[in-house]
């Protein structure tokens, strides 16, 4: 008999974008001539950096030619694609990432989601709360968790680090030891940042006991603040205990093209039972490899030109873009007498709403026609909060905010 | 402590593509100015059809506009694929899917690697011998074998179904219970087809042992006989029992631009350790959303336009450009007295070399300067036999065979 993996059932259905589609609609049926504008969902909206586009133009004619035509790439991606980004994003801000440390991608939601495969599952798993639902699913259905508990709110046998007001969502460290530990910095969706000594801290905790950071820096193009440590490499000794996830998803509009890439560098162990070291590059390598089949030649070819000259111009306004409807956003929303975190240095706006998620997301949608993202979808510590995402044109947004400071 | 997954240390090096790599080096070297001809890997040499780069085009520039701009899609694939798969692929062929059951994805390799996961690590698994090593790798990841077992050269655990001459490599049922099998047909690497009768028989097995069949048909399009099935559900009772794993790379050349997909009917059923039966479509789901997230746009829409008119008039061109070289290799090896299977609905010819696998793939690599692939990397029961691919230039393919006909 075909048994299906038990940990399946312990997931909770995401009821979060279900429930957001239903109000949505609902809405949309009674008032049918009211235009709504969408600042829930993380995706962006602009189109693709005109360096990016003529490259994936220029790829997709090779594949047009017998002469110049690709077919199976290299399982760890094309040398063209890591060394660029080993140089551009890693050794141009001093940290020693080795083209050979990259592993392209089609996706970080794939890897973030994909990693814990290569470790036991009897080892302690710590995520932040609020978090990207990813991490604690994935770890779910490794069978990680034990069941969701309806009196705490969160699965058993996960270890939560609480953001609140008070840390201003950078959870502190553990009180009990976590062999694994998810962080993302530019958080999503709190819009948090960490400084290089928050993050040290991480790295020292990790080298004193052992664990691993899984460090999601999805959003690091936003950081404008100089003082800010784009990728967890520029903190002391992260090569050792820290795998970075990075994406051209946000910096440079690839939700929809599909590109990423993990940096695993050559230092980082992991243990056997017996606690014998081993490489979790080369567990990584057998598990890309053997399940994985590289990303698109012309998507990398796309990818590759985010780095060249105009490439890293048309990147620059385009975040730019973004951050100017993020910190718009954050400035009315302030003038209203709400407390906002998030928005100078990233994507999102984490808003406390002073009251109930929902009751907040149903106000802005029923009295100003916007869609959020109610902080509650995110984990318990999300509740009171809503998520806007400065990801539409800035007509959009501002005619939202405009709406809201009126009907607020 | 971070522990890894024990499991991966069973694996073996795969020593198959390195040592050819290594061998097909020394040559060179040895051999500077002798051009070598490739008939090893399965990997395409023909451009993409026309139509796939004039859609492939005129969706690189919907992404260059924000007006038409395509972020985030449907994790399952986008409705336009999904409806044209469902319609030319199976309902064209009497098999009753609907688009709904259809889950585009990057690649076959990825689909039958992950698949696995969605049942319990508790459960017997059949795979044939020789066999796409994926299929066992994946299952010794996730605890599913044994140990490797030197003595017989197989994991431990596993249940091998062998294929040989005298079952012109189409393994009988299996002689305990299994749980779950996989089927690759026309065959990698054997080339071998099974019959509509042949496919039942795995079908009534399942159905009457609530087991699974991961079938893989992703050289379907090299079929010509018309007896023979291109499906699974064109046997009856197959939507019940079956998954479907379907790729464009041998189809439409697309192994670099990286498009597949998967059939999981809604009667699909696995089994609750109680025995209650749950969907596998809804378990297939969650875990392709949650760890998934869609192919790039340009390329759903690539693959999109093999169905249209233009587009099955040139992907028919090419898979009959690739047989053609098939039919000349077998002719050529029949001519020498050598047994052949395959190569006539299938782009691989399964060659009996009389002797050691490595001897002769080193005889045609030395002598003819041809490179194969030696069956003994497929499996123990491919000891014995070469794979020759079919996917090159007739030039080069009528070279090699000129070559090896003269030195062998």
């Amino acid at each position: 008999m075909i048994k299906i993996n038990q940990h399946y059932q312990k997931l909770q259905a995401s009821y979060l974008f279900s429930n957001i589609a239903k109000r949505v609609a609902a809405f949309q049926q009674a008032n049918p001539d009211k235009a709504l504008i969408k600042l829930g969902i993380g995706d962006v909206t602009r189109a693709l950096p005109e360096a990016c586009v003529s490259a994936f133009h220029a790829a997709v004619d090779e594949m047009a030619s017998d002469a110049t035509f690709h077919g199976y790439g290299p399982e760890q991606g094309y040398d063209f694609l890591r060394e660029a980004i080993a140089r551009n994003d890693f050794q141009a801000r001093g940290a020693d990432i080795q083209a050979d440390e990259v592993f392209v991608s089609d996706g970080a939601k794939c890897d973030s989601g994909n990693f814990q495969e290569i470790f036991s599952t009897d080892i302690k798993v710590a995520i932040t709360d609020p978090v990207y639902p990813v991490y604690v699913d994935t770890n779910v259905m490794a069978g990680r968790s034990g069941d969701w508990n309806s009196e705490t709110g969160r699965y058993d046998g996960l270890v939560y680090l609480d953001g609140n007001r008070e840390n201003g969502f950078i959870p502190a460290l553990p009180e009990e030891p976590v062999d694994l530990i998810y962080l993302c910095f530019p958080n999503n969706p709190t819009g948090s940042t960490a400084t290089r000594a928050q993050l040290k801290e991480w790295v020292d905790y990790a080298r004193a006991n052992k664990a691993l950071i899984l460090f999601d820096a999805a959003y690091e193009a936003f950081v404008q603040d100089e003082t800010l440590p784009h990728s967890i490499y520029e903190v002391e000794g992260a090569k050792e205990v820290a795998i970075e996830f990075r994406s051209f998803s946000k910096t440079a509009g690839f939700t929809g093209t599909r590109c990423a890439f993990t940096v695993v560098p050559k230092e980082c162990m992991a243990y056997t039972e017996g606690g014998e070291a081993v490489s979790v590059h080369s567990l990584w390598n057998r598990r890309h490899t053997t399940k994985f089949n590289s990303v698109s030649y012309p998507v990398q070819r796309a990818a590759e030109a985010v780095y060249s000259e105009a490439g890293q111009k048309q990147v620059k306004e385009l975040v730019a873009y973004y951050l100017n409807n993020a910190r718009y956003i954050r400035e009315k929303m302030e003038a209203l007498g709400y407390e906002c975190i998030g928005g100078e240095n990233s994507p999102y706006i984490w808003i406390d709403g002073k009251g109930d998620s929902w009751a907040f997301f149903d106000k802005l949608l029923n009295q100003a026609a916007v869609v959020c993202t109610p902080g509650a979808g995110f984990g318990k510590c999300g509740e009171g909060y809503i998520r806007i995402s400065a990801f539409n044109s800035f007509e959009n947004v501002k005619t939202a905010m405009d709406r809201i400071s009126q009907h607020l």
